[in-house]
């Protein structure tokens, strides 16, 4: 789900923002208008990857253990939302129970070819997130328009 | 949804194999293992755009109009899947009885900031679709691999 990744990147500019002070998940969960126990999951995923230090818990509190510049959005955006593993259910195809011989040559071979297609659609897709840094991200939160003058730019 | 699109796909490809026949939808429906209403409604969308010619309804029946080769992979994509239109379910932010003196400038600046983002990070992977036809798909049916060697050929 696409709001653990806008969670995790909201958490971290919080944190970074309210260095060097120590800041509990009950804190982010006001600030950012969400149930603890979600925060604290995320924040729980975001410590095992090294990007928090501090303890977990209704007493923890969390620092940033990494500067913004060396946060790629890319490996961010692959933490927090996983690559589909299974394309059947938006493919269209034979039902199990049909046997080869029934199938005509494109139902038997559409399935493969479509999971290639999304496959590789969604790696160009994590690719775009991979060029930045949650320095570019905070960057246009203080100047809107890095990310579209970005695109402008590479298509003129 | 994804299955939209490939339902789409896939009755092209049909329809491309039985030339000149006149293709009804209860036999679309019956190999692709689908719902006649869902093939019926995407059989409609795709008539409005031109890229089929025949009769809508019970009796009806469809053809091709075009070939494989002057049918764009993006544009189906886009018509069957259109953009999100708004990302804010995906985003974290303030709730809206809450005054603006009250934000952050990190909370009252996200959205915009990751709309941006994953706006045109969308518009990337739009564009990925944008490079084929439906000849390539049938290509890559025809002999698994061409999507995949393709993008081996872009990162070497």
């Amino acid at each position: 789900m696409k709001l653990d990744f806008s969670v995790a990147v909201h958490s971290l500019l919080y944190l970074d923002e309210h260095r060097p002070n120590k800041i509990s998940s009950r804190e982010l969960a006001q600030s950012l208008h969400l149930n603890p126990v979600m925060i604290r999951n995320i924040l729980s995923i975001l410590h095992k990857q090294g990007y928090l230090v501090g303890t977990v818990g209704k007493n923890g509190g969390y620092q940033l253990e990494q500067s913004l510049a060396a946060m790629n959005l890319g490996d961010l955006y692959d933490l927090t939302i996983p690559p589909t593993l299974s394309y059947a259910r938006f493919i269209t195809g034979p039902s199990q129970t049909e046997t080869s011989a029934d199938q005509s040559a494109i139902a038997a071979n559409i399935s493969e070819t479509l999971t290639d297609l999304f496959t590789v659609a969604d790696r160009e897709y994590r690719a775009y997130y991979h060029q930045f840094t949650m320095a570019d991200l905070k960057r246009d939160i203080q100047h809107h328009g890095y990310f579209l003058q970005r695109e402008a730019d590479l298509d003129s």
